[in-house]
């Protein structure tokens, strides 16, 4: 299992939950998406390694434009922008603040260059320190929301880099290996069953969560009953001795005709060699330990394993319900989990007027929620309500599954 | 609204509801088909005018074919099949029935010929006819199956000669233009209010369905309204007025990707000419008539407009639930109707064991779902638990949309 | 050898030869296209298998348009065009008639049907039957013109055809099998050696030549060597089995590209089955002769096979110095021989005014020579001047190769 | 004219000339080529722009792979390549060599970062300082081939970092903006006529020329004429206002698809504005200035000016043959020009042997020749023989044109 030492990693924990005043929060957030990309030379934060991931330096730059554009410009009297072309550059997809960088030529940034960047990052901040020093009441829903979203971005930063060095034949480590934590209870999976009925699921409005995880909303569920654990590699080493990747009965059709089209024959970062199978990681190549949980996964692996297995993918309504029971194990820390939900707007759903309406609600087409969280992910990021979302053929995030049936 | 001549089908949809014996409803649709090509010549029954068409004789070579695989050939003691070569020309998309020809490459079939396939058709019906008057008594889902597959491919020859004939210079008719037939009521929208609550959508299990539209099951809607008519063609003017296809918040991100690659300023069909637009259909070029339902929409394009008309689209559940209400009109036959469902497994929906079981299930990723019917399908084909699926992008099917508002 | 037989060919042949006026000669070609196509059913005559090959049925039409639009409508007074709308559907590629129907797109034109193609060409034949026999006696250029470009269409069909046919799953034959006929002195090949020194090549203006083929020019050739006959299949079995389409140092870079991407392996129509190799033909798929010339050679593969011989191709000049040199065989009759020449004007070359001029200039890029002619050439069509030219990795010609060596 | 100060590049250039030991001159290339790259960040050194450009870091690494394979480690006992994986990274084409990065993906080299591609400099710098101080007499000729290999990259270089630069928003400067030099007579230009006949062109063996210039051979060339200066943006201006990107009539078939699907209405790097045209050059974005050359042309947009002007692009044999002659202009140092010639073999031209033999002779197919030089060709590199090939649609080299007639 990949994940970040914990030792070091603490410090930026416990900023990050004692953390009292607004700035000491931001300033947390902030430290720690610096921390991540220490050890990432000039050249590695500029490439862009496919048109899904960007580069380091884009998300170090965009992450800051989010503040100045939501946060500063409108709310600090006197802001002036670092740089007035950076709206161009650094605008991700909101179409309501205009034209942008098109996102597959992200890499051919150059210039601005790292400097230049941290000097952004350096501007930015000033004017947070002094916005949310003065005192504005106003201003917390979009400074959660500014937080949430450079979390967001520490993560794809991991992905983004993970999926470049595994582009290069030198196989780059971003950190150094360590020895893999204890996996807690691998051993035999058990279904723990859930008697279902008319529930509630998505956020109630307490605390900050992300628009899309509301309303709260009624659902009403079969009994059914969903895996303790998550599937492992030493399973999937079983779906792939079984045929798993040359069966189309066990395939959604559009997902037979990616295996066929881009001859899927194991998890993405998968590579058979002399000494056995090894996946590329941030740690870099190392061999695949059976007792892990299987990662990067595309939506359409998952479903073939659980038709496979007997079993099926959970909803994300089972999934949320089911989601407190202490008798379920690595829920939020170790994989995403694929649902088969397509992701879709809650009954009630209406994206936020302006710009900031377009973060999740125009992407409602096409994507499967993913629910949980996973070792890359900040410390204190996700919620039961949680959704995340990824087309159905995406593997670069740190993606598995959990099984769910039919009864309890 | 293109339609067929009532007078024309009349006798046809008579055939059809009062056959009372299985060969008879068999005679019944397999003659409607050839009637539906009697005017194409076999040039035009040839070509595939893009990858989600077909061509005609295609159409009308596979229908037969899907009888003679999964009745004839297993049930019919001494069955010859007419030739062995047809089961890789016409297995559309079944893999455990082995190999096939690709897709995008139907067109180049030339032989067999329109002739041959008709030969085809004949030698199968031969077969039927023989299997049918045995008495075997456990082949009636089967004969369903087959009879509202073909009707299924009925419509897709009417909107694939369509397809093909809106690419020709020439804009042939593939029937003689009429007067339309009046539109009931259209004046005015109202919505319709529906409280909702716990209620049952799917199919039962008594009389035919297909495979999707079970098993039955409860859902919870929250109070909803739906309008009792269709979007016309003057609710369209007005939104390309407006700037519908140039304003990128009324669109899923996806959707408006789709707007610009392909250049969409309206409907697929519509062209501005000198004498206003027109539209090609079953009948020509013709005029647009403001009071006509919308028609050959994405799924984009449907929810654009329900952004901008301040409505959204409905859920395929409340379509369902409220799809017998007497107030609400032009359900089943004028344009299919949008729904926000993605298509996917209805709880405890599992797929038939073989390759029946490709029939619906594995297409359950990526699509959405219409429900109602339009003017080209057959006549009886439909139901309230119908579920009609095609992609966000796809616009060459009879659809349409109907509004819906949360609350009553 | 695909070969028509002689016997069915023998009274075009005579008709050709012996023409007297102007409509005989005019009338022979024409009764030779549609004989061709006698064996085409209307389905064959639409289809379009690749965005190179036309539909038989467009062929038909399109030297009917020539005729058409450079001869009857400039010159026959009163003339009146069949169908306004066909210069549209016909035109091929002259820019300055204006726009056409894509060429991708030739086989979406399932409307002209082959009969109204029929009535198409019985109209313009009537027409010319008229401007001929008016006596205007500046039309012979142009009527040559014609008859060569629809000679030259005539050989099109056969490729066309054939390359349809090949993808279909039933291997149609155009044409019955016939016994092959002996090949004319094959055993081993020899060098026949030739001074050069400064010569002369190029058309001289006496008799019937398209432009490129002028003006006659000097060109100084160092002593050379050909073979006295083509490379056979044997011989490319032997490159085969010395890993010829594995080897990249003997092949060009663009060509092992091609190589890879397309995953060659064999001439095109070659597949490897039970009973050893085979080719698809005319005639339908047959054994491979040893003895017969290849065929189905992109530039790429005839460079790549001199190269692995130690030899190489021609140049143009040496071909064409060379080719009445009665120690030579093979070299109007058999396949087209790629020479090493890049396609371009020869000194002093011009393009006629007008859309004529568009003829053969416009193509001078990218191209390659093919000299000589083919079993499917019409007969009596080419000469030692005549410039063929097809892009470098096209294979769907009747095309082949001589080896050239420097020195005597 | 973008060109480098004289002053700056003096000293170089001095070096370059009085250089009187093998390692004098090679590390003469070598610093300039590190001078090169002196204003570049980390950065702007691991971008690639398009996959026929390549990153200044991956042109550094590769022109001392160079060396390594093909000096120091069949020449220099006990030489230890820096790092054996490099042999992957840094092959350009070799296929003797054996695999290698794919060419469109050199901009995922993070890794190695700029420093160790230096440190790998001086590694293999040092090897050849005692490479060539151990007098070995055999050498010369493939220091001869490393020397004009890395000038050419060095030319690269800067066509690369152009290319990438004027995709950046930023529009980023490689050299600061200078007055730029008056031109040379620029005037009305003259044609100055020669009488052809049986000449003489390419290489005679007396020192470096890359194997393609050769052997010398007879051509025989009808009397022509040459303009004495390059066509410039004058009249480049002249002939955009002639609708020269929009008649179909003066463009070669493939150069005017090229026109359509690429929308070229201007040379490349063009942009109109609103203080007129600018052109974006190494000096960054600049006023285009109309007595200067054109530059960065397509084959097809010098070929399409030829046929507009009356004229033709001369052949390369003409081109050579009328080089030395001082009325003419323009000859080296200002724009490579185009030529009509497809880029072919000499007679008797055969590549070495070996992987060294890949040079030149593998791309003999689909090219065109320039010949001159342009502004940043390294000083001394270029020669009256040297013949430049690029493909017909390419235009990001320094390419602009010289008219050539028929007749003296
Ligand atoms: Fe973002
Ligand atoms: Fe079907
Ligand atoms: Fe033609
Ligand atoms: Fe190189």
């Amino acid at each position: 299992m990949v994940r970040f030492d914990p030792a070091e990693e603490a410090h930026t924990d416990r900023d990050h939950e004692i953390a009292s005043s607004p700035f000491e929060r931001y300033n947390s957030v902030r430290r720690r998406t610096e921390w991540l990309t220490r050890n990432l030379t000039p050249e590695d934060q500029t490439a862009q390694s496919m048109p899904d991931a960007s580069p380091a330096k884009w998300h170090l730059a965009h992450v800051t434009w989010f503040f100045e554009t939501f946060l500063l410009t409108p709310h600090l009297p006197g802001y002036k922008p670092f740089d007035p072309r950076f709206g161009y550059l650094f605008n991700s997809y909101y179409e309501a603040l205009g034209p942008r960088q098109p996102r597959p030529q992200r890499g051919l940034l150059t210039r601005p260059s790292v400097a230049d960047v941290m000097a952004y990052r350096a501007h930015v901040d000033a004017g947070m320190q002094r916005l949310l020093s003065s005192g504005d009441e106003g201003l917390g829903d979009l400074l959660d929301l500014g937080l949430a979203h450079e979390e967001q971005h520490q993560e794809l930063i991991l992905m983004d880099i993970l999926h470049l060095f595994a582009q290069s034949p030198l196989r780059p480590a971003y950190a150094p290996p360590r020895s893999a934590p204890s996996v807690d209870e691998a051993g035999v999976a058990a279904f723990v069953g859930f008697e279902g009925g008319l529930v509630e699921i998505g956020h109630s409005g307490e605390g900050f969560a992300f628009d899309n995880e509301g309303p709260r909303h009624k659902v009403w569920l079969e009994p059914f009953s969903l895996s303790d654990r998550l599937v492992t590699n030493a399973d999937w080493f079983a779906f792939m001795a079984d045929g798993g990747y040359r069966r189309p009965e066990l395939w959604l059709s559009e997902g037979w005709a990616r295996v066929q089209a881009e001859g899927w024959t194991a998890p993405l970062y998968w590579q058979e060699g002399e000494g056995g199978w090894h996946a590329m990681t941030l740690n870099g190549l190392r061999p695949l330990d059976p007792a892990q949980p299987v990662a990067h996964l595309s939506f359409f692996e998952a479903d073939a394993f659980a038709t496979w297995s007997g079993a099926r993918l959970p909803t994300e309504a089972e999934w949320e319900h089911a989601a407190a029971d202490p008798r379920l194990h690595q829920i939020f820390d170790v994989r995403w989990q694929w649902t088969r939900s397509a992701y879709g707007p809650y009954p009630g759903f209406r994206p936020a007027p302006g710009a900031v309406g377009e973060y999740n609600g125009k992407f409602m087409a096409g994507q499967f929620v993913l629910r949980g969280g996973c070792c890359v992910t900040p410390p204190g990021h996700v919620r039961a309500t949680y959704r995340n979302f990824f087309q159905p053929h995406q593997r670069w995030m740190f993606s598995g599954l959990r099984l769910a049936r039919d009864g309890v």
